[in-house]
């Protein structure tokens, strides 16, 4: 049987169900036709060969070569020298061809000067330190890495994130209680889903804050309710009026209105942590590691790690499409998030998280992000000098840290009516969400834009405000 | 500014909160005092360049030098000529060590012998062919493929599976109905949630079917029942009088009992599953790939694809640790499964989505296939072989077709005494569940052991038996 080997692995696997009720010679015949018929196999499309496909199905090699000629001589497939029989272009069909490739929608087209706020500059993704790092991880990783993984993650990435964020955040972290996740979304549909089954009903969020927050904290079974913003950050008398147990908050830099939690509210929003044993802190941490003219303020878990569940990802340092997060859990939420966890998934992906690791333990990583730092305050600055010179009138938010800001339009301005009139000039812009559904400010992401880009999207951009004034 | 650029690309990242109360001499002194005590760097760890730490600070630098040049002098901090400044050794800390570091288990230790049936060799995952369709990928795919996912998975993987589907399990796939998700696990997750969502209440699975799987229906808060199993395979008598309109089936190769559903039973449950419009079985297609001498079998879901929910994943052919895994769908339910998705995690990892759709477009995937499916024959012809020999009184199941088979005992061997002694002996073989509890057969997966280490481990077992006899 070893004389088949070599041969037996450059054949391509088919499926040919033979009917029990024909002889055996126009059984195969039949099932190749009716495989080419239900486009099982598609024109071009190289079949196994007569000797490979003879021992699959247990028949003698005489009956598949006796039934590939007759099916190349009826024009359903092709012979081609030294390379083998393939289905011919010509083959009937059943079906028509866009049934087998349909169903799939167009790839959203984006805007030339698009300000979605949510993504980093993806051109500056470390492809080449990304790769370097799995092609060490997949050189040098036991076998054992690659079986089932452990929920809470790779050992080597807990202690990474663990160290890093003691160091970079001032966080109270250590590798046991950190949980990595597929994303900071997944991590806190984990923690919802964990709260709730442990009889938490309300959940807060800012107002405003993201939308997809809410739905995963509803899809968790959770009551979700909002809480004023100001410009000290959210307002803790409304919490404690709001009779939620846990809050979702930004305190770093506030999504998406750009201010900092004020030492004062941060005092208070501890105090109110710590009055009950069953509050909890969420802290969104989504961009702390972009900050530009101000002193940098730790993270609130490094205050109080018994009343935060910290939340990080590498989707605004790295690339959303990596979906890799972390939650750093206070020790009573570990194992019901972890067990979360293994309900939803069994775990993260593992190449990822040890070429994370890999980049977090080098120097590469910071490198990265203080390159990303320097880029992105550049073009915020670009922002800054764009929107001066062609929207005087507009007050700007937020731009001390993160990757966005707000512009607040002259009340003159129907933002509602704004949309039609950038898209028109290949400019996207989110309007801020305001009191009663009306908005007089856009947020504006710079971070997937070049400098010259965002300073023709803002010329743009004040063409419409024009036109809508 | 642009000077300092090289310098400050090789400096860690480094936090330090600055208290405003003090002198900015002393400031920066007491600030990474406070950092080392605390452990956010710990001994060793690199600072960074006093050029870098003044700019992040906004002090000047002089500041900082004299702030390490006292703290140096103190013992808390260590010069390298040329390297840098380092963390000293000997430098004093508030946290023990051990606080730091840990809170991780250790890694599990596995059994010398252990037939655990879940996983594949993971020693021939094919990691030279898995690093080279990454490369490609890394260096061919445009950025946007870094952004935020499509929920429903990549494209290009999505078609590539569809295709695959068709040729090799005869399904009637199109890439618009398949949603990649991370492991089946997490496929049956979403389903699910989109099932319980979409009203249905109670769900069967097969009696013995894998416990996790009852588990995470129960956790998207479904009602489950067992449905019994004999030689053709779950009873679809007993389906019908369950009140499920929902099973779990795994009708190619049962899992764990390794029969294969009749013909007759085959008909029966596509016309239990036509005869209401919500009924729906979902094919868990977990180990189609390995068959040995009997004729393939297609997909269930290829005779009915709008009754079948069609759950596959690449853990039993390349690794569970790259989590990926697919489900081919109804129409009716891909827009509620692509939105669990969404709410969920957002979609799945990109980078192993690519590479996994290169593997399959090219010849690689079935190479492998292929390759993996001699192996694990002949690591079979070896069980039967040694258990022929060592246990002739044992009786063998569901050897056509898998990576694993029943070994009934005889009636006298006490199997839960079994476990301490087969355990002593370096021996791991997992218990089939029996009717009320009492077991009196061995789940026996052999695809992760040598042949040389399945027959020793077999011998193991037999002197294992002798003793609990």
């Amino acid at each position: 049987m070893s004389g088949t080997t070599s041969v037996g692995q450059a054949s391509p696997e088919l499926l040919l169900e033979l009917r029990p009720d024909t002889t055996l010679g126009r059984g195969v015949e039949d099932a190749l036709r009716a495989a080419v018929r239900a486009r099982r196999v598609t024109a071009g499309t190289r079949l196994p060969s007569t000797r490979v496909l003879a021992r699959d199905l247990g028949v003698s090699r005489r009956l598949v070569v006796e039934a590939y000629e007759q099916l190349v001589a009826e024009g359903w497939l092709e012979a081609r020298q030294g390379s083998g029989t393939f289905v011919a272009q010509a083959a009937p069909a059943d079906a028509p061809g866009d049934a087998v490739d349909g169903g799939l929608p167009p790839e959203p087209e984006r805007a030339p000067y698009d300000f979605f706020p949510g993504e980093p500059d993806l051109s500056s993704f470390p492809r080449e330190a990304w790769l370097r790092a799995l092609r060490d991880v997949l050189r040098e990783a036991p076998d054992a890495v690659l079986g089932y993984p452990d929920p809470a993650g790779r050992p080597e990435l807990r202690a990474a994130l663990s160290a890093h964020l003691r160091r970079v955040r001032g966080a109270q972290a250590e590798p046991g209680r950190v949980i990595v996740v597929s994303g900071a979304r997944q991590g806190l549909a984990l923690l919802g889903r964990a709260l709730a089954r442990a009889g938490h009903e309300r959940v807060a969020v800012e107002r405003p804050s993201l939308p997809q927050h809410v739905d995963v904290l509803r899809e968790a079974g959770l009551d979700v309710v909002g809480v004023q913003v100001d410009d000290e950050g959210l307002s803790v008398d409304d919490l404690a009026r709001s009779g939620a147990d846990v809050i979702v908050a930004t305190p770093t830099h506030q999504m998406p209105l750009g201010v900092a939690l004020s030492p004062v509210r941060r005092a208070e929003l501890l105090t109110w942590a710590t009055a009950l044993d069953d509050r909890l802190i969420v802290e969104d941490d989504y961009d702390a590691e972009y900050r530009y003219d101000r002193r940098p303020v730790g993270a609130l878990q490094g205050v109080a790690p018994a009343q935060v569940a910290y939340l990080g990802s590498a989707s605004k340092t790295l690339a959303p499409g990596l979906r890799l997060g972390w939650l750093l859990l206070p020790e009573r939420l570990v194992a019901d998030v972890r067990r979360q966890k293994e309900l939803d998934d069994g775990g993260s992906e593992v190449l990822g998280q040890l070429a994370l690791a890999r980049l977090l333990e080098s120097a590469a990583y910071d490198r990265h992000l203080r390159r990303a730092r320097r880029a992105n305050r550049r073009r915020r600055d670009a922002l800054v000098a764009a929107l001066a010179e062609q929207l005087p009138g507009a007050r700007l938010d937020g731009l001390a840290a993160g990757l966005h800001a707000i512009v607040r339009l002259p009340a003159s301005v129907d933002i509602a009516a704004l949309g039609a009139a950038t898209a028109a000039r290949g400019v996207a812009a989110t309007p801020l969400p305001g009191a009663e559904g009306r908005s007089d400010a856009l947020i504006l992401g710079y971070a997937r834009l070049s400098e010259p880009a965002i300073a023709e999207g803002v010329r743009r951009l004040a063409a419409a405000v024009a036109d809508a004034a």
